[in-house]
């Protein structure tokens, strides 16, 4: 359905393990290192394909497990696939569905067999396997599909992740195999929690197996910010320099601008989208919430840096009084602001990188941001409200569920 | 603050009472007839500015009593007034906020004076007069501002509508003396419910004031649509020739292309936008209900004839899958295409006239368009619980407070 894959390194930092790259795919290149905005249920929460286009996204990401639920990827088929379906040409990359259906999907039974859980939806007993999700991902048709993965939030038990690290190899074998022949690119998962040797293991099982691109995963499932770039610092360099390496659902700027350095080239987050619904912004200094009532007579656009529609339009007044009055403007304005808020920091950080200086870049950045933690109010929106509930018991730690779907 | 203003006849219909004319604004010109989308907030609900320049539409409406209560008149007037705050360099039009007190606010209490009356949004309370209501139409700095009404629910006792005449004329001539120099063109109502002699009255009183324009008022308060047209063939004729005529809060496709046969020049109603919320679509051929089973597959546009953007790049069954869940796209693409649906119409009606051909383009549009009564869901979003409930109650009625602001 998809096609001719390929992956270039085009220049390499002298200072750090940053890379420039090139993605080519059926539906046009992806210039690394790249930013994929979530587009959950084949849409990126409030914006046209036309917008996203416009900003030079190159590729999204689409949710396998909520695309199942509803419409039901059969309905997808039927229309053409996912590209067709939501009126977007450029590249597609879906998950497995193995992260929701850990996550935000009730009564779950984990055994090597697959997942069996209820949806989140009506409630249904469905199950989730290596083989149904490359079905689905396979009639979703998007050019990059991930394997099937064992994700454990964090903390969990060494067991569990032990035993999530072998199930991950099983369950990436029979991925492989059953989505054989579909012409898309499949990317396998490297898992290991916060364990150093093993994080070692499941990389070297999962390129033994080999794929076409390799991802980080199970960071960003409960533990510290710190912790989730410790365990990319150890994981990155064990996969093969040829292949694209792809973050899975991490993002704050300073997370992105932190893992280039240490190599990596894709990264997907909420973070931009449900920040902005939640009337939180990003500036280059950090992040801005909109509510505050000293903006109410401030006429200044968020960013008086930023080239984005919304900063040479309206100001931080009119954006809080859109915010307050609860109307769909102000979700649709905020969403664009922060996403060219990404997209220009992965061009400046792709430039620093082509003119060999993103050290440079690195530090500079480093010496404007300043972001307090997330506050719990910033990580949750929709039905997360268990990871909510965690957060507002006190201890600045990621969601579990948040941020990877919308 | 807006200066000048003019309007001129440029063709008029040999077979109706259509007449095509322009309005000249410091905004730039408005060709009639012209429907305005409604801005209550200050926004469109989900439209951009330059999207609704791209639509072509030359002036917009926002709601003097919700901007009074939030962000609040002087918060606009330090901002630069409201075309600066809400990025829309095209005309404005403001109403008096006399339909909103009387409609959405709690407790009124009317005098000669003015209303009392409790804020919707806190339970503050808080009083109208015409000399409030132009000071804070003053401060919004819109072109065209309205006269402060008197605006009864139909039906109402005959008694009631005496009184809102006279007290109609009453605060129309201390508006004009309150917004004298502040540069606006001011618009006087005509109101006379459902009774042809008070009809008369009213608007006898109202153009021996003398105002820039006439605003038909006091239709769709709970009347039918037979019923609403009776009162506007009756008032039209009665009105200056020589000054631009505007129905106040009427519009279905077929209202906008009958009234226009009757003289009307301006129109407002949130129906394409409310509509487009809950799913309601606009053809030729009426209203389509995008949640309805038999679209979960269908790969055609909304309307196959219709050039708007979504109709060129969606598909009913992803509108549909858009709408089911949830998403914000869905609110969006929904109000871009019936927007652009009436900003069609209207400009196919202009065309009409300018051909003198406008009796002709009224029995193709009446062989085409079949529309159902509006469903309550049609007319109920927001704070118009009240309307929505005496609709649920069974006869397919207007709401009073439903068409106006939202």
């Amino acid at each position: 359905m998809s096609g001719p894959f390929s992956f270039r390194v085009l220049e390499r930092d002298p200072a750090t393990a940053a890379r420039r790259g090139r993605i080519t795919t059926a539906h046009g290149s992806i210039e690394t290192p790249a930013f994929m905005p979530v587009g959950t249920a084949g849409t990126v929460k409030g914006m046209t394909p036309e917008e996203l286009e416009s900003l030079d996204f190159e590729m999204l990401l689409a949710n396998t497990y909520h695309l199942a639920l509803r419409p039901g990827e059969e309905v997808v088929r039927r229309l053409g696939g996912l590209h067709r379906f939501m009126g977007w040409g450029r590249a597609l990359l879906t998950d497995s569905g193995g992260f929701q259906v850990l996550s935000l999907a009730a009564l779950r039974t984990v055994t090597d067999d697959g997942v069996t859980f209820r949806s989140h939806l009506d409630g249904s007993l469905l199950s989730m396997t290596p083989e149904r999700s490359m079905q689905i991902q396979s009639s979703l048709g998007a050019d990059i599909v991930m394997a099937f993965d064992d994700c454990p939030a964090l903390p969990s038990p060494r067991p569990r992740i032990v035993e999530a690290v072998r199930r991950t190899s099983l369950w990436a074998r029979r991925s492989r195999a059953a989505l054989a022949g579909s012409g898309q690119a499949l990317f396998g998962i490297v898992q290991g929690g916060d364990d150093p040797e093993l994080r070692e293991t499941s990389a070297r099982e999962i390129t033994d197996i080999g794929f076409d691109g390799y991802a980080i995963g199970g960071v960003s499932v409960g533990e510290s910010a710190e912790r989730s770039r410790a365990v990319v610092a150890r994981t990155a360099p064990l996969l093969p320099q040829e292949r694209p390496r792809y973050l899975m659902g991490m993002g704050t700027p300073a997370d992105l601008v932190e893992m280039v350095a240490l190599g990596c080239d894709l990264f997907d987050c909420v973070l931009p989208t449900r920040n902005a619904r939640n009337g939180t912004l990003f500036t280059p200094e950090g992040r801005l919430s909109i509510k505050r009532k000293e903006f109410a007579d401030d006429p200044r656009p968020i960013d008086p840096g930023c080239a984005c529609p919304v900063c040479g339009r309206f100001s931080r007044a009119y954006l809080r009084h859109l915010y307050l009055a609860g109307e769909i403007l102000s979700m649709r304005l905020n969403t664009l602001h922060n996403l060219h808020h990404y997209a220009a920091l992965m061009r400046r950080a792709r430039a620093a990188i082509d003119a060999g200086r993103y050290a440079d870049f690195l530090s500079a950045f480093r010496s404007r941001w300043t972001d307090a933690r997330p506050s719990p109010g910033d990580l949750v929106d929709g039905p997360i409200a268990e990871g909510a509930e965690a957060l507002r018991g006190g201890r600045a730690r990621r969601t579990f569920a948040g941020e990877r779907s919308e």
